[in-house]
């Protein structure tokens, strides 16, 4: 039987969350604010504002109230959340956030280092997180880190992985999210959790959180459309990396993601050269030249 | 019914013509010469050598007789040239060359712009100039130029592809090389192709020259290993470019192509290690960064 492509893909732009958070460069809210207008103006849907985390452990997420209070809701665009913790979620709460991504790691070293507990602990929390969330009214993305491998351990067991969504599904959340954490997926290990996946998903929408970091985040991307993923995590300029990895680059670029999909007629809504011309915009403001490629050919 | 994949893949590595041909610096026949003993003991067993190509187009290649004449030639390695014309198949006559590339583009501005020829001349020759080297005791790979697409025309037909191919296959090749020259390939259109060639080349084994100009490289590489292909071109750091695109990053980086396939279980005969060695020195050689992905990941 052969697999049917998705004919709309949605991208979930973390340029503002994952891509950001460990510059050094502090992004004024103001010009946080300019990028979200620009990117919904291009066409983008979903988009993730902010985590909610100690301010001392990134900077650039300091300003998370503020810059939620100071967003324009447009109807039709989903405005996004991290959410890490008790205290994470009160501050959601308080910003009204609509939606949220709740994760637990699947990695014992992660989860200990990331979150100072182990799995065990982690995803008991995390089931609770969730509870009080949707109580509070928002829609949920329920996620495991570190879902194909992790940069500390390794291989990570795909038993593993299907135990940990399977907890999740519990709570009824709005999607499971798979992340590729330290970008080690590769797409045989893309198609062998997938499949095996839907024995527990069902029907339920899954997305994927891909990083480029060893060249395989589009090769990783076309396993996972043949697989019916439609809802895969993007960052304008490939820009975010890992913390743990030196030299890592970032994750999947929009563009270049655009780029593909339009190339097999897959549509994603956005426009491809507002895109590029708002990647370029934003690469010239940081300073530092993005990993993406597309934006970077000359015509 | 489920494609299996190949178990081992060989890779062609053209850092050597593809790779440096545009590169500015000439590098001296002596720093060549070490490139391909180091490759080799990396354990690469396909090295495209050089091609035969006027010096004053391409100075970098001015020194292909006195470099093959330099090559130890070690048993179980395949030395390859890139064949041009009537007088650069003299050269690798004279050079007793025992494996090379002939091909005829797809595209007709192409065709021009690189050889002076209308398609229609141009395949004539070929079918000649492929003939007169396999009477001259040459192995043959017979290849298509802009078979995914072209940076002047845009999309190219697939029946265009076929019905060259076709042609290209009266003359009993050793394989038949599809070539992405400027990186317009996409995963869903290399299977379309692939599968639609089946038709003509049967059991001929098909090889692939692949750019990751818009950063599919692996992504078409793995629809390709659904496909059944097994011989993949690559050039080490991802050097290589397009010298009709500005800004266009190079062939895929053959460290890169090699990670994937083990990740995934498939046999290279390649020490990463060695290769990311190599590609390194030769970068820091080179004095500028190259764009693979696997060598510039700190541990």
């Amino acid at each position: 039987m052969e697999n049917r492509l998705p004919q709309k893909v949605t991208l979930h732009e973390v340029v503002l969350r994952d891509g950001i958070q460990n510059e050094k460069t502090i992004i004024p809210t103001e010009e946080k604010i300019r990028l979200i207008e620009r990117l919904v103006n291009c066409g983008t849907k979903r988009i993730e504002v902010s985590s909610f985390v100690n301010p001392r452990l990134v900077p650039q997420m300091a300003d998370a109230e503020d810059f939620w209070g100071k967003i324009e809701r447009r109807e039709g665009i989903l405005y996004s959340a991290l959410i890490l913790g008790e205290k994470s979620l009160n501050r959601a709460i308080h910003c009204k956030v609509p939606h949220a991504g709740i994760f637990v790691s699947a990695s014992e070293t992660h989860s200990q280092k990331n979150s100072n507990r182990t799995i065990s602990e982690a995803r008991k929390e995390v089931l609770k997180l969730i509870e009080r969330a949707q109580s509070a009214g928002m829609e949920i993305r329920a996620g495991v880190m570190n879902a194909f491998g992790c940069a500390y351990e390794g291989k990570i067991s795909v038993e593993k992985i299907i135990s940990l969504v399977d907890d999740l599904m519990k709570t009824e959340p709005d999607e499971i999210c798979l992340a590729d954490t330290s970008g080690m997926a590769n797409p045989k290990l893309i198609k062998e959790v997938l499949v095996r996946m839907r024995e527990v998903t069902g029907n339920k929408p899954i997305s994927l959180h891909l990083h480029n970091t060893r060249g395989l985040g589009l090769a990783n991307v076309w396993e996972a459309l043949r697989q019916g993923v439609f809802i895969f995590d993007t960052s304008i300029g490939g820009l975010g990396g890992c913390p743990f990895i030196p030299g890592a680059k970032g994750n999947i670029a929009t563009e270049d993601t655009v780029h593909m999909l339009h190339e097999m007629e897959i549509k994603t809504g956005i426009d491809l050269n507002c895109l590029v011309e708002t990647s370029l915009d934003f690469e010239k403001f940081m300073g530092k030249e993005f990993p993406a490629m597309v934006s970077h050919l000359g015509r």
